[in-house]
Parts: structure tokens; sequence; C-alpha cells
């Protein structure tokens, strides 16, 4: 209280706002504006993220299962891929994913650049081959110039492109929230109701995995620590990668950026609605039975890490050429 | 050339650079940058346009196969619709579309409005009913709020749904091509090539059919006027609709605007090539065999139809609610 009347004896000098500053205090911390060094090649990202042309059938892109105009997810269970077959787990957001310890719900991608080689020629997914997928590039005299550009080779890599995608998803930030508005010290960024709900959040324990800038993303926690998880799910998390028993159901723990967006829960996509998560967690988690307000309470202060969303136009893909590879919609191999 | 000379004095004498307006006389007009008088509705009909829970899956929206990076259009033969169902025709480019006498390859919607009702339903596209896509909207506080403010009730229609998509659709055109700069009189905005190009598509007798702003899209003709068009696609075209045996084979005259980046060609989707499709018509349509360097020139020509593509931020989506309908996207019926 001292520090803040200090505070507003020094604002009312200075003629500024009084802000206090509660982030080295509070165990979530603000996100920051995307600083862009490398322009061109963010935009060069931000087009082959769009590209369906990363696809076997020229008609899925990053874009489809990570959409940037619905919180950087599909809002579905889990995703539709090539000849309309049913991915195996929820599509986490791409908001905020370069500030995860990992990438997948199982971690098995170290980098942002690995993760995104993956679902171009998964055949669930987009099921092209990187090499058909690099001719489609090749082809195109505007993505060669801009590859030129900015890697200062004629070729094209699968490295360079998906070092290129990894640039424009580092932009994918979602600063400004009212939550962190209040964490850097405006009183009135958040209502009374909210704020129970952080102070609930903390007390029964949810900060231990939901922390940091992301909150969450920075470990993998077995899902159902307490009781177990029912679902139909067959994933088995992080044990796919470590080969370690001991990780068998453990997930990357999903940040709750921008939560309100990004239904339906869960690595089985199996639950839509905030306060129903909220009130799983707390149970399997924690082994808490949470009586309805501070759920409501919960559910309030989770919507308040809505940041602001990526802005920017959408971007206007270089036409193919004679040489370029043909989509194949619907071939059956 | 002595107007040339008047209007270089005159030029001279105010300072403005001399531009022959060469509109009147030419059977190709320029495209006008859209007016927008409801931005409101235009950004609606934005969010509409890229919302996927228009759709059963929750997966595809108007911009899906109708994509805005892409020229307009989806690049394939024939789109992918609700379970990866394989579409009957080509989808037409939605860029420039407003100036179309009627909507769709055999022209059976008379509107805008119309045609956006038709694929919500179709059960092959989107697959929704569209009482399930009123629920949707009407599920989700910000689309009422902004139905009510545009349309002054509190109910949301189908009529308004179409209503602000259209109004999107409108502001779809694409001014300021290379060719309607020269058509205003910069000389220098064609190559030799190019305006060769032109003189041969007047001379032989393109313009019949691609005329006006659209450069086509203003009647219904034969597909195989002189030749038959060879092709496995069952499209009869407007014999569909009108019920007259002479309108078979009978399509919508299809815009050459953004040609370039409009590609496959044709109903069918059948053909990849912009020079291969020139070549096409001249023989099919018009009983000539062109030399090459007239088909070249031509291409060129009709690349300068690329016009300056719409520039808009993607739109931020209002999440669902616990009312809102969930999608389907693997139930098969």
């Amino acid at each position: 209280m001292k520090l803040k009347l200090l505070c507003l004896a020094l604002a009312a000098s200075l003629s500024v706002p009084c802000l206090a500053d509660r982030i080295a205090d509070e165990p979530i911390k603000p996100i920051e504006p995307a600083k862009i060094t490398e322009p061109q090649k963010v935009e060069l990202g931000k087009k082959l993220f769009f590209d369906p042309r990363l696809s076997r059938s020229g008609f899925i892109s990053c874009n489809s299962c990570h959409n940037l105009s619905t919180g950087g997810s599909d809002n579905l269970p889990t995703s539709i891929g090539h000849n309309w077959q049913e991915g195996p787990i929820n599509s986490p957001t791409v908001l905020n994913s370069s500030m995860s310890v990992a990438q997948f719900w199982d971690g098995r991608a170290k980098t942002l650049e690995e993760q995104a080689a993956g679902p171009i020629s998964n055949p669930k997914e987009m099921a092209l081959t990187h090499a058909v997928a690099l001719d489609v590039l090749r082809s195109i005299p505007q993505y060669r110039s801009d590859f030129a550009d900015i890697y200062g080779t004629q070729e094209i890599t699968l490295d360079q492109v998906t070092n290129a995608i990894a640039a424009f998803e580092e932009t994918l930030v979602t600063p400004d929230s009212r939550f962190d508005r209040w964490l850097k010290g405006d009183d009135n960024a958040l209502t009374d109701q909210e704020l129970a709900g952080y102070e609930t959040f903390k007390e029964v324990g949810c900060t231990a995995c939901h922390n940091g800038a992301a909150v969450g993303g920075t470990s993998f926690q077995k899902m159902g620590i307490v009781k177990p998880y029912i679902t139909d799910n067959p994933a088995e998390g992080r044990v796919a990668v470590t080969g370690d028993d001991a990780d068998r159901f453990s997930f990357k723990v999903p940040t709750l950026r921008n939560v309100e967006l990004t239904y339906p829960y869960f690595h089985d996509g199996a639950h839509w609605q905030l306060d129903k998560a909220v009130d799983l967690m707390a149970r399997l988690q924690l082994g808490r039975e949470l009586p309805k307000s501070d759920i409501d309470n919960m559910t309030a202060f989770l919507k308040t890490l809505t940041g602001e969303q990526p802005q920017f136009a959408i971007p206007r893909l270089p036409p193919s050429t004679e040489n370029t590879p043909k989509p194949v919609p619907f071939a059956k191999d």
C-alpha cells in the first residue's frame, strides 16, 4: 500500500498513470508483442501457412486446422485430414505456441520448425511428400525469388520452408489481454469476480502447471493425476516419445491463453464448455470438488486471458505454373 | 492522333498527365473500386464468408472453395465438399461475381444472395440445413448484436445472412489491372505483345462473349459452338434451368478477370494451362486454328487482366457458446 501511495505521488508529479507492476510477484507473466526482425521471412511464412498446395489435395493448409480466425484452432474435437480422415488428437492452437517447451501434445517436436514439417507429409493430414512440396514451391517464380532474397540461395529446402513458417508462427502471440493489463498494473482491467477467480486459480494449485507467459506449455503432466481421465481416445501421450512407462497419459500442459476461443478442450477435444473443463480439471488433477461459484469465477478469469488476436491482411498466393505438380484431391492410393 | 495532340497540349498547360480515355471505344470496360456504403454489413458478411460453422463439419466455409488468397477460387478441377465428396463442376471465382448476369455456371441463381444460400445446405457442399445455420448464428451474442445493429431486429433470418454475404461479395472487385490502366489512357501500361494480343482477341471474335467490365459473365453460350467440347463431366448447363433443349451445354460465359489466378479452366476444370485454354476456345468456339504467336500474345494480354486483389484483415470470428449446435465432422448419415 505504501508502494502504491508512493507511486500515486510520483505519477501525479510526472502526469502519468500510476500502474502497480505485479509481474514479478505473479506466476503468470504478460505476453509481449512480437518483435519482427525479419519481416520478409514472416511474410513468406504467412504465405506458406495459408498455401493449400502444401497438401496433396490442394485443399488443406496449416490454417485449415490452426485457423487464425478462430483462435488458431479448428474448434473440432479432432481434425479433418486428407480424404476426410479423422485426426487422432485435438489440434492445439498455434497462438503463442512459440512459448511451448516442445510441440505436439506429446512434445515429439522440439521446435516449431520440426513441428511444421510433420503435418505436410503426414498421410492422415496434408498427405504430401516433402519432395513434392518442394517441387511445388520451386516451380513458382515468386516463391523462388522470396526464398532467394531471404536465404541467399537458388535452392529451396525443407529447412527453409519450416524456418519461414516458424518465423511467421513466432509472430502469432496475443498480447494485451485484460489479464495482462492488470498484471502491468491497470487496477480496472479485471472485475472483482475475475480477480476472485484468479485467486482461486492460484490457491487450488492450477498455477503449478498453468504458469508463465502462456499459462501452460512449459511441462508435461499426467492427464488424470488423482482420478483417471475417461476417454475413448487411444493416445498415450509422452510415453510414445520417451518410452518411459511413467510417461503414459502424460501430455504437454496446454496453454490457457485464448482458451475462450480454443474449445473443445483436452487432448481428445471431448469437452466443449469451459466451466465443465475447469470443474473436471479440479477433480482429476487436484482432487478438489469446487463450489459452482469458484468454478464460475475461474471461468470468468480464464476469459480475461483472451489477448489481441493476430491482425494481418490475408496473403495473396502466387499462382502455379505449368511446372507445378498438380493437386490430387480425389485419387485414392 | 489529333485528339492525342490536343490532349498533350491541354495536359501541358494544366500540368497533368495526358491520358487518352479509351473506355468509350473498347468492348472491355474498366473495373471501378468498390464503393462501400454499409461498412458494418460488409464486415458481417466477411465474417460469415469465413465462418466454417456454416457447414455441417465445422470445417468448410465459403472461403474454402472461393479462396480469397488464390483468386477467389480453389484451383481444383471440382471442389471438395462435406465428407470429401467430389463436386460436380468447377467452382467459379467469387471475384467480380457481382457483375455477372446470374450466378452458378447454369445461372440458376439470379442474385448473389440466392447463390449464397445454395452451398450452405447443399448436401455435397457444406451440408448444413439453413435452420441449423440460423441456430448457430442466433446462439452467438456478437452475431446477434451485429444483425440487430444492421437489420434492426432481434431475429436472424436466412435473407439477412445471404444479404450480408452478398454485401461482402460486392466489395470483391479487382480494379487497377494493367489493362484497366491502359483503358484509362496509360500508354505505358501494356507491352507491345500484350497490345497485339488484345487486338487479336478482338479481331478473332473473343469479345463477342468476353466483354464488359468482367470480360464475360454477361451471357450464356454453348460450350462447343463449332466443334463439340470433349469432357467426362456430365453437366448439361443452362437446359437444367430453362428446360429448353437449345440450352443444352450452354453455360454462363466465365469472367476472364484474374484468369491467370483461376485455373484450372472451363466448367469441368479440365485444362490447367491458359495458352492451351485459349487455343481450345479459338478452335471450338470460333473454328479458328491460330498460330502460336497469336495464342502467346493473347495469353500475355489475358494476364494483364489481373487486378488489385481484395485486401483486408482476416476476420476474427466470435466464439460459440454452450447453445451453439456442435459441428458434426465425422458422423455418416
